[in-house]
């Protein structure tokens, strides 16, 4: 029963198997590789995106700080949500990587940026000549990070007010594949189909060891990319490593089936604990994550029997035990239908 | 009738013939000079702080940017109130000296953070090990941009939560003389007696032409701010001439006459509004600055009659003639009783 | 005898007038002063540059930190000489504001790049893909660290080579008008018509309180500065101050007269200097600054009479005294000829 | 015949077995596994140094340039040799992470600092005051950039200069391995006890995939480093996958092993290589790299029979055929005998 995060998990074994593969022989560093070049293809054609320049990195707080580097000015602001990963848990990357952006925090229920807020938080900015920080871009998270999906038509509406004023906008698609296979549309539609203009496809949370893709659909941000990783100590020498997983990972499906499998151990999940009185859903889960509330009492039973989550706040082990404690309880590819049974059983009582 | 801001008017004619004195003969350059070290002294002895560090800089966003670089880390987030100048009015400034701080956004009524929303924004970070900003320096403005005012409590009140959490505390003081008249306290009661770890003592928009002195009480910042100064290229090597303007300012209370001119003309301004139908003050004026509300007709007999004054939102030239628009009404040393009579009368209509 | 620098010495009274003038009543601020276009234009007309961009900063290091952020990317290096004031006197601002440039030193004799030294150290840059830093913009510095100058023809034989790489090339002007001076040709034939790309036009050094000029030949850079400079803290409210100054620096051909005094004065004391047996000159003096070595009993006599000037390394006080030891003598348009005569009496013992 | 880099070659099959082990079930993220720990012990035994911070990070440049942000700051320069990889080869990844930090360049033969250059350096700054750059820590390469070693006695006379100054000591020891192999010592003898404060410990070249340690002998630095390893984006959810490759690389001295290998491949080629005429080696070699001159003619040879290695400079495809052209070659754990001898034949002609 671990619920911890869906980077607890193991790697799905065909990421170990394509590693293996690519460790045969010799190959070009940085990138120059075969395999690489390959993968690279690979992620165009799964994109529709024959133009779009492709990287690897390893981590998604690179990912998406080196995107929004390239996409920004350091005397601009960035736009996202309050609870965006950017924002609230990447230890100010952004701003190190851009040179001193500022982020605006945009509200929103269930985690995501309303458009009426979005053109407010623009139209405050470039009101006060050279003295404000200037608009830069859009971040919109996909998933969420609390477990909500923009749909498609949500996130044309933010890509438009976006474009109305000329700003990029990004995806921080850490959890791409579980909103795209929750939504049911292609990747291209989720993205530059919708004014998405980068990406952060993220593998880390589902299933690869280590690798995010950035997507440009400008080739013209690719030069600029490259330095900055580069300069960012995120360029690879043994890059046959990273494109191995991801190759792994776009093999015949793979990504979403192990979406789909996270996804659905959350969606049985959400399923028991709306029957469970004393459950509380702070939000509708629509990817792989659950925010609740339930009471001490349950989380102590969940604890005592070995159970591995979140309790986002206070103490489970002390005070009233009918007081109610958030949780956050993840699921990644791996989740056994036995585990979820026994947590709902617990969690029941 | 020019009230657009405090950085319009005239210099103070003794502080034009400090220069002229201050130009006699040669002087060593960077502030070895003997005036720039007895004003420093004369600074320490206003603050009755014999151990302060004190440097002049020429524009208030560099003292505010280096002295938040000084006092906090790149990782760190700096809390401060949404209408802080630091945030809205420096282009992301002290993000570029901190070399990437967070500013996070303190909100409270009359553009002063409140101690619950201070206190919960500071538990707020920390809660995410490494992931998250860390907690950083406090930074309050004393008077607010909105021209209201933090009383002595409400200072000591606010270090208080951030002496509890261990972090410094800096003012933003580009209208101490205002406050500080007002407050009819010292300069001692207003910041280290309060809690205050640094100042922002502002010249620029009482009288001076470009200086604002940077206060640390405790000394052991001195060699840094030296350093981050010299790199942020605001170390003046005529160093004796932001030095002559800081010693015509404090020489025989220059500096509280300067403001208690400008606040009594602003005292007036005020009065006399509250008498007019159809104005509306949006905050009860307490410094040098009126944020208020009137009628388009209004705006436009003011303009007509040559006043000068910013329209904050919307143009008052086309619209119905009794929509209410925002003004912010600014005075200073030179405010003359016969312009404010003049405003007002036309003002009332 | 105050030769310590071309920083110690009065402003000129011309100087003063204009500011006590630029005083009167009120005036916008942040440049957009009648005052502020005017002596844009006026620096235009004697650029003879009617497209050219015009900005004033306080600090000469300012001038050059933010020309070359704009002209350059984080992951470039700048090529200048060693002796370069960007390498050897900004404690880093340089690298500060372009957020982490390289600097590439650059070696001959004079205190001037060779072209082919400087061909040599971009052709070594560039050769290692994304690894290396990539080629950034070259600076010269007119006149330079030690006195010498650029001819015309050498400013064009550098300029040749930036272009035949694509680079920006910027002059570091400090002493602009001593070196233009000493040419005997126009502000233009020693920029734009020999290849410069950008200048810092300095007045500190030559009579003003505290003014440069920063000018770049295609405006394309305006915007981008304007936003580095109010990021950077260099933006004065109180604009038409800095503005006064320049207007009272180029009227009448102040600007040029004080240069010609101060290089006047220079080459009196060079001419004496080579009279006296046991004083070495250590490059021909064109500007306004001598480097030279004399015996440590020479430095005796000299601060026993009260001369300044900077013993470069060691220590007069205590040695062999026929010791050679080096000396920086500096002339600003202050300096009389009788301390120039009186000087060379003391040295020649 | 590949020997164009230590990071072309296979990693070695245990490190891919100790990720397949280590992928075993769930594990805390972010360092926080039992097997992270567990790996920090064991570096901290290989080192003999009980009270170490070890943190493991995946690539290189990303390892100096936090070590040397968390010892340097940004006002500061920093000492290395000419051909350190910190310099040429990370696209100013050090400026980048230090916030501007300056890297000052020190010559000697056989790609080492000498101590007699280290200390003219050092004592050239801090000379002027605040004005140029100050002392920031010495970073020395060992192996260096050109298959040379340090001897311990030149690693504690640097470090003896070092200490005078008290300046921090930085070792990238990104062939760590190879130069501890050939000078028979232990990890502590060629750090600690040598005066090292901190060392990139690298992996990634001798036979790992992605991991190298950093290692801070003091572990006041642990806390700082922490945060800038979060704020990089270096930071690994999935840590586990860093420590298991670093486990199987410490096991059973496998470390030294590989690097045994290595040095000695490189030892045969280097002895084949001087019995050739018209074959001149550059340095001579101690660790696994060579750089050498022949033949254009005897580069074609090498080419057409499908040798990897790199030509420094020029193409050999096309000039007079006994020009000497300069090569670099470079040797891994995984260089076969019959590689080597292979090689050696087809140079000789």
């Amino acid at each position: 029963m671990n619920f911890a995060s869906d980077n607890t998990g193991p790697v799905h074994p065909n990421v170990l198997r394509a590693l293996i593969e690519a460790n045969d022989g010799y190959a070009l560093p940085y990138g120059r590789d075969n395999l690489s070049e390959q993968v690279s293809q690979k992620v165009r054609d799964v994109f529709e995106a024959p133009n779009a320049s492709v990287f690897l990195v390893s981590v998604g707080t690179a990912a998406n700080s080196l995107i929004l580097a390239t996409l920004s000015n350091p005397w601009e602001t960035i736009f996202c949500h309050r609870y965006a990963h950017i924002h609230q848990d990447e230890c100010n990357a952004p701003e190190f990587y851009s040179g001193g952006s500022k982020l605006t925090v945009v509200d929103g229920p269930n985690a995501k940026m309303t458009t009426e807020n979005l053109r407010l938080a623009i139209l405050a900015e470039e009101t006060r000549g050279v003295h404000g920080p200037q608009r830069g871009p859009v971040s919109l998270t996909q998933a969420t990070e609390r477990g909500t999906i923009y749909d498609l038509s949500e996130i044309k509406a933010i890509s438009a007010i976006a474009k109305e004023f000329g700003l990029q906008i990004h995806m921080d698609g850490a959890r791409f594949a579980n909103a795209m296979q929750t939504l049911g549309c292609t990747a291209a539609e989720m993205t530059w189909k919708a004014g998405i203009d980068a990406v952060t496809f993220g593998g880390t949370k589902n299933g690869l060891m280590a690798v995010e893709a950035v997507i440009f659909f400008d080739s013209k941000h690719a030069k600029e990319f490259e330095l900055r990783r580069k300069r960012g100590a995120h360029l690879f020498s043994k890059h046959r490593f990273l494109a191995a997983q991801m190759q792994a990972y776009l093999k015949n499906g793979l990504w979403v089936e192990m979406a789909l499998k996270a996804n659905h151990a959350c969606a049985q999940l959400a399923h028991g604990m709306k029957k469970i009185p004393n459950v509380q859903l702070d939000f509708e889960p629509r990817a792989n994550m659950i925010f609740a509330h339930w009471t001490r009492a349950a989380h102590q039973r969940l604890h005592a029997a070995g159970a591995l989550y979140e309790v986002r706040a206070g103490d489970h082990t002390n005070g009233p035990l009918d007081e109610f404690l958030p949780a956050r309880v993840v699921t990644d590819w791996s989740a056994s239908a036995e585990s979820v049974e026994q947590f709902l059983n617990i969690l029941q009582g």
